[in-house]
């Protein structure tokens, strides 16, 4: 595995695992971005470990992460992975991500599990046909009604976002992940074609750490 | 909404919404039951919001749950939505649910989005196309490589189980999370398929709370 120094600070034992090499259309998309992105609201400096397919396939890579997927994250003695959980412990430690309300704490964990399994499954579900189905004949039938199901998801998150800035009523890390989810169809005109939902997503975009981290994100695969 | 008092105990401020109605392939699935195992295992009382579809779609419901999704969960003035979140608050206040330190708090979080992130749209995935799909064509195309994902995280999930019981190194909410994704496919021989997570639902199951919960969800449908 490669180390790579992402910040100057010495000493920090934070390490947070991504991929060495990703073609072109996932770029951006992995999910090791969305920690970064909270890393970097949080002001914690992080180390970053660079795996490819043979690591991540390795015994040693499973034990840490049962399914091989992207991220990792160690934080000193504690190793996590899934990045929902992964930004929740980011977010204990940053009033810049979440309130220290219990019950506050309770609502923006309702948003990232929303998130990840309300939205991301179905957005990921128009993924899969648009990106890797290719001219698969299931791909074609199936997809009316999974692009249906995604528009119903948007619509309604629009609504909850019609009269407000962020999914609660301040940033929260729960709007790290909602953003992250959009993201995934930016290969579509889904997101601009709801002006409220548009408008949330170019106002977490225009955060200096979604900048910072999808900028480090990327970087790696200019060497 | 009708209102059960499902303990005996008065003055409960815990309000679960469930459904009024299921088709039987649902009953016993829905996502209130992962929420009745965790306060049955709390040894928390609640009481229970029955709604139908017109609850469902009214502007009053989405108020509190935007995507119009069962369960909601109200405890006192707080009102949460998305299982994995409710189940988790009610972890929060049960020693027979999470353990107290925050390193194993957090490594059991990642375990419930494990289950709600990256086995639960792999799983569901199938159900759609098995119980929802009839014989359309792309389901037939589609469903080898559906039921392969599904394989592949049910032994990945087998190898994590190999040698623990439960999959932290007790019994947590996670598992309550997993046994419940598990139980999506009881339509199939999947879960018979590897015996180390055959033996490791059956052991959830097995909990008293476990069908306490399954039997106060359809203990509805009998009215």
């Amino acid at each position: 595995m490669t180390s790579i120094d992402n910040h100057s600070a010495a000493g920090s034992v934070r390490v947070l695992t991504a991929f060495r090499w990703l073609p072109e259309f996932a770029r951006g998309l992995a999910r090791d971005v969305r920690v970064r992105w909270a890393l970097e609201e949080a002001g914690l400096t992080y180390q970053v470990n660079l795996i490819g397919a043979e690591e991540q396939a390795s015994a040693g890579y499973r034990a840490l992460q049962p399914f091989g997927q992207v991220p990792v994250y160690r934080d000193g003695e504690l190793t996590l992975f899934e990045s929902g959980a992964i930004a929740h412990h980011i977010a204990l430690q940053s009033a810049a991500l979440m309130p220290h309300d219990p019950a506050a704490r309770a609502r923006t964990l309702t948003w990232m599990f929303a998130a990840l399994n309300s939205v991301e499954p179905a957005v990921l579900a128009l993924v899969e046909i648009d990106l890797f189905a290719g001219d698969a004949a299931w791909a074609k039938e199936r997809r009316p009604a999974v692009l249906a199901k995604v528009e119903r998801r948007f619509a309604e998150l629009s609504a909850q976002l019609a009269d407000r800035e962020y999914l609660l009523d301040r940033f929260t890390v729960a709007d790290i992940l909602m953003a992250s989810v959009l993201r995934f169809v930016r290969h579509t005109e889904l997101v601009a074609a709801q002006p409220v939902l548009h408008a949330y997503l170019e106002r977490c975009n225009a955060r200096p750490a979604a900048s910072k981290a999808v900028a480090d994100h990327v970087a790696v695969f200019a060497n």
